[in-house]
């Protein structure tokens, strides 16, 4: 029942096009490279992810010409010569007790650069202090779109993570909800995601009755009982590449305004995943669930936006939410996932991963949206 | 045989206590504040740590006078407002699509801040962006000793986290390692850890022959053959406090060279166990080391640093490097971990977590230095 047939690696002419296309990009913001620390842009531009994200500095310059570097520890040295993208880089290495910025400060010329959302303010801090003839912005600002559109081989790894994210929430809704705790389910949430072949598992969000008002409740040690609204929101990776779905099921019969809360959210989430399509801007999918929540008298309760990229991370541009004018564009992949959150009482929330065909969306997950009745 | 009991909890007294200390050093540094953001330090300063470190801005501002102020994302002010710092602090919350520097900028005064090392370097360029009034500094390089210098209930539980690493060795030398890969022993490795009380295994090396000569190498499927030098690293967290350890065994006989190699490392060791004190620079623990090894005719094998700093987290400041020049205060706790690497054959390293007391240092790792032979 496993698929772990590992998909074909990505190879050197992989990242050496990402690379030259990421530098012509920057080169098209008027900036003059990349600067990319440890985490999911190195990863995409190198294949390489060091065993740890630590104070040592770890760096790769991209300038808009020129042949990309890669500083790092001496001693994961050995470690970054092995990944697929090494060949593409210059490799220059640090000692402890040395100052890794006197090695990377020369790779970078008079100018303004993107630096990986996530660098740490340490390293940032480093190379303002030894050029002051730079100047810097961040990359989701400067170029938010970097790793927004997949490749059909990314998409392939997408759409393998969410059937399983698929298979997953199948086998969950014949395991016992009331009398366990939250964590127990959610325990074995977890290890249906490992077993459908993810990696790696992110979050199993368990929020039974009022928990499943607080949307970033995880779990707790709350008994789930009889006539419990649940929250399901679960995810990781699978071959490197991300799921993420929430169903929201009841245990037992669900009284009228339930079926009313969840109708609306469903609605609203219909109705964001039908708006889209390549050419309008990511806050309309916001937008138009929003409306839905709104016209039902419940928008005070969706306090979120509805959606969020996701690739290699599970959360990454672009992002579905007021003020993103940015527009969608073909292989851009995201959550839909509006919620309703009534304090003290019971939230429901739904998402699906969609991606941007052509001639609108298409859904990774292919589960019903309909509320599941649970034991 | 777990010693699963929590410790006592620490009190909002704790935190404010905490808090306080970090503004008067920041003003003895000519600081005008902290600026924090989820991590280890957040979490000594207000017991705080969100589900997840996200792109969404999460902002402890401590000003060198006046109260605390921590920003979150609307949707996990309750988990913050659950945090037992809490009631010390002055909660702001920002909703998806406005800006978050907008309710953050406004809590600086004009001046120079310290800012965690970590923080992710989109927040502090839309601080600057905002505050071009402001500047700003590492956490690291300004305050490195926030953390450094534990109380007796941390200690405690460094201790705690020690002794099950060290029952977690005892245990390993009786399974078998010829035969089993890296892989397999590594999660016998992780399996003790986590029967001894530790919630989280970070890290458990196994680096054997050739692998083991890699300092960075974690695990690999390599089948361990008699006749290798395997070295184990490993640690995480019990109670919130972490435990890392080496210590390099042997399967079957050594040679006459593995011996003589893996003494010279268990003679370093002992020489900077040997110099802690209070009062001599932190390079001062390398460089004996290093001379130990120098002697011996092997410094170009020795890579990296003696040691690093120990508490919430398994790598921080003080660090035991050349052009350290802070001094060792009682209650610092680091790691004492020379290293001898030779590329292609065999590494050795031997590692003990150390607490510096009045009158020189306390080892938290019991478990012989000698080479224990395994089957």
């Amino acid at each position: 029942m496993t698929d772990s047939a590992e998909p074909v690696p990505f190879t050197i002419d992989d990242f050496a096009e990402r690379m030259g296309r990421a530098a012509r990009a920057a080169g098209a913001e008027g900036l003059d490279g990349l600067l990319v620390t440890p985490g999911p842009d190195l990863l995409y531009l190198t294949g390489y992810a060091p065993v740890a994200i630590t104070e040592r500095l770890t760096l790769l310059v991209v300038p808009v010409d020129g042949r990309p570097s890669l500083v790092v520890p001496k001693l994961e040295r050995p470690d970054a010569e092995r990944a697929a993208g090494a060949p593409a880089l210059r490799l220059l290495d640090w000692t402890d007790g040395s100052d890794p910025y006197e090695t990377a400060a020369p790779l970078l010329g008079p100018g303004r650069y993107a630096v990986s959302d996530s660098a740490w303010a340490m390293h940032l801090l480093g190379l303002q202090g030894r050029r002051t003839d730079t100047s810097y912005v961040a990359m989701t600002t400067a170029l938010p779109m970097l790793r927004a559109v997949k490749d059909a081989d990314e998409l392939a790894r997408l759409a393998a993570a969410g059937e399983a994210a698929d298979a997953a929430y199948a086998e969950i809704l014949k395991v016992r909800f009331a009398g366990r705790t939250e964590r127990e389910v959610a325990a074995d949430l977890a290890a249906l995601l490992l077993r459908f072949g993810h990696s790696q598992v992110d979050f199993t969000v368990v929020g039974s009755g009022p928990n499943g008002a607080n949307p970033h409740h995880e779990i707790g040690d709350r008994v789930i009982e009889h006539g419990d609204m649940v929250v399901l929101d679960f995810g990781g990776l699978k071959h490197g590449y991300g799921s993420d779905t929430t169903r929201t099921v009841h245990v037992g019969e669900p009284t009228e305004e339930e079926r009313r809360v969840h109708e609306i959210v469903r609605r609203a989430q219909q109705a964001a995943f039908e708006v889209v399509r390549p050419g309008i801007e990511c806050q309309e999918v916001d937008r138009v669930a929003r409306a839905v929540i709104a016209e039902a008298g419940y928008v005070e309760y969706f306090i979120h936006r509805v959606g969020h990229g996701i690739g290699l991370t599970t959360h990454e541009p672009p992002y579905m939410v007021e003020g993103e004018h940015r527009r969608l564009q073909p292989g851009m992949c995201f959550s839909i996932e509006p919620g309703i959150y009534l304090p003290g009482r019971f939230g429901v929330r739904i998402e699906d991963i969609v991606v941007v065909e052509p001639d609108g969306g298409r859904r990774l997950n292919r589960t019903p949206h309909e509320m599941a009745i649970v034991a």
